[in-house]
């Protein structure tokens, strides 16, 4: 139907071809390239890499390598401006998101995105129903509207894209039972459709014409979570596995068109469910990168829920997770500002950093034992110079040091006569 | 040598008397008083209650209890302020401090400490090396000065102390190796004293007579891990292993003279080792309660150090942790001022809850399935009353809604017509 000759990074990689993004990637993660390559080519490892987006700077999601943050930006009907979004997109890359998606449900969604795509040396995501239902209305969702978006979005640039096809007919009374029935937005917008035409979800419909797509742009593919769990209650429930069993589906049949493929996963998890649900996704999805989003381990911390999030993110990435979805402090109360980004980024990269630091991956404590010997020498500046967020860390400690910064031995927690640091200085001679 | 009538709450569930506080802590846990009685006579939950603190409400601290979690509050030698001091202690219990430490180490301790405990209905803990160092000087460490001050504030009410009595002689070399050395402020002076002394710890040498004041107030001992590590590289090792080793023991020595005791454990480590280390703590210390410091997981993230030390506190308690010692975002920078205190105790409210729900303790999570409900309802305020912070949860709400906040339906998220609650109702036909 449509031409097939096409490159993407899981062709290539069956054909033993380094490419210049594996090789990037294998740089990046200090690795082998044949390792990368290897995992590209089985699928277990992502390269989200538009053969449009030319600002990019690739690289790879995969269990195997470091725990990759993503970060949301994007305008609503009430809030859109380019400008503050840019401004977003710039503190998301400053403080260490690997990913961005653009959400933008506003008005001119295309022009922000090809703005946000032009300077991004990160993958750019989006979830194109969004455009679909802002551009021709939800009562429009149908073949045309559908495809029609994802081949712009995809000529525009956009490295993945999360499609609900795995929510299906059969599965929305399950979610219908719920205390917070179904929380994804583009799940919710799907199940309508379904519901009011009596159809089944036009994404899974149109599947192979998606794939075409994506497979012509080396789009990679996000299986999106629409029925994800919006709360503890709803979590891990029948609603939420009978999607995950036909994202495994999914999953098998865009490696068979070439097309890269990753999994979005909850949600709201009690902490001691991650580990099985991260295990079930391993084994359903045949090891398809896992995308979780938090998960949020408490419903009662609004906000707070970058908290309540990297707390179930570092459990999750420790248990399989690939990439982690951030939650800022406005989840379920607003969209976030810059400075909700920023805080946002911080929380999540600490989650991904502990637990390449509990994995050993090459090199990344390095900078956690140049800080500490930081510390041991009273180098306050060169302590933050090595921080996530050195700003932040040189602002509280000019707030906490007063008159005294001057004197770079003044400890400003235990002052002169209580700081172990100074005791340890005198009790090895240094 | 002292009078051994006394009354602690260990003895009296020896002799299987239901006392006023086993029977209190019975009913905050929804527990059978039986179930605490039998904790209570074999150590394995402590409740710190000094008869002498009249304003306590009791509450208990083991693993099989809800988590509980301490915020330390306290002057410095260049911040000391009483007023501040309360107003810090009345934000920790507001927040939901189950306990509060008092580690002053400015001017007047006792005062301020007098005052804090008149005020306090959680139990106040201290570390008396700090007062013992303040008043007659680190030179003046000797047996005559530290009975005094443990004395003194246990006459006064003092609930727990922190006694550092496991480091010995022969573990300090093993710590001077390490990148950071001693980071425990007790645990410095006092590394100091024996080296400066040629002479082994002295609240290891008294430790019996230490013992004796803390039955006659009925002082519960948490026995401090003065050679926790300071950095990820430190973590785990020979000196960290000694002293726990050591304090298992004096863990019995506590028991077998009918003073209660917990144990404090690290500090900085990898995320991979926390279930090892409290496993390790169960077995070596009896199962006697391990009360942590953080840990935290990462050391780059200056300024973000409660969210560091939440992600590890959370993944401690899973594994059996049984209270947690906040952590600030001042950590490592400076002294906390209310602000810091609130957002400290909050992230580790969250850790603690988070672990409370996935052990499915009766009733926790009510709350979370209440603010659910609420949400799915519209009905913001009632989310708000129900949060862990309501100020933050309806401040946050009120900049992202801005005009639009009188329209409950108005979701701040996502608009009018991407908002999945509203599809849901829609629906669901609500």
């Amino acid at each position: 139907m449509s031409e097939k000759p096409s490159f993407t990074q899981i062709i290539a990689a069956r054909n033993h071809q380094f490419t210049p993004q594996i090789m990037r990637v294998a740089e990046r993660e200090k690795r082998d390239p044949q390792f990368i390559l290897d995992r590209v080519a089985s699928g277990r490892i992502v390269i989200p890499a538009n053969i449009n987006h030319h600002a990019l700077d690739p690289m790879g999601i995969g269990r195997e390598l470091m725990i990759k943050i993503n970060a949301n930006i994007g305008t609503s009907p009430i809030s859109s401006d380019l400008e503050k979004e840019l401004e977003k997109l710039a503190f998301a890359v400053k403080y260490g998101a690997d990913t961005v998606m653009d959400l933008s449900t506003g008005s001119d969604i295309a022009a922000i995105r090809r703005a946000i795509i032009q300077k991004s040396s990160v993958p750019v995501g989006t979830v194109p129903i969004y455009e679909t239902v802002a551009r021709f209305g939800a009562e429009n969702i149908c073949r045309e509207t559908i495809l029609q978006v994802i081949a712009e979005q995809a000529e525009q640039g956009v490295d993945y894209m999360t499609i609900h096809a795995g929510l299906l007919a059969g599965h929305i009374d399950l979610a219908l039972k719920r205390k917070l029935g179904i929380v994804s937005r583009g799940g919710s917008l799907i199940a309508r459709h379904i519901k009011r035409n009596r159809c089944e979800n036009p994404y899974y419909q149109y599947f192979d014409e998606i794939l075409d797509i994506c497979r012509r742009y080396d789009v990679t593919l996000s299986l999106g979570d629409g029925l994800r769990p919006g709360c503890l209650a709803d979590a891990s429930d029948a609603a939420q596995f009978a999607e995950l069993d036909e994202l495994g589906k999914l999953v098998r049949r865009c490696r068979e068109a070439g097309v890269q493929a990753m999994v979005e996963g909850p949600g709201h998890v009690p902490y001691n469910e991650i580990k099985m649900n991260m295990e079930r996704e391993r084994e359903r999805c045949d090891d398809a990168p896992f995308y979780i989003l938090g998960p949020v381990v408490v419903d009662c911390a609004p906000g707070y829920d970058h908290i309540t999030a990297a707390i179930g993110a570092a459990q999750g990435a420790f248990c399989g997770a690939a990439m982690l979805c951030y939650v800022t402090p406005m989840e379920h109360l607003g969209l976030p500002q810059s400075e909700d980004v920023r805080n946002g980024v911080i929380a999540f990269k600490i989650a991904a950093h502990a637990i390449d630091v509990a994995r050993e991956l090459p090199g990344v404590r390095e900078v956690d034992d140049a800080i500490s010997d930081a510390r041991a020498a009273f180098d306050w500046e060169k302590q933050f110079s090595l921080a996530l967020d050195p700003e932040r860390a040189r602002g509280f400690r000019k707030r906490a040091a007063g008159n005294c910064q001057n004197d770079s031995r003044y400890c400003t927690m235990c002052g002169k006569d209580f700081c172990s640091m100074r005791i340890n200085a005198e009790l090895t001679g240094k």
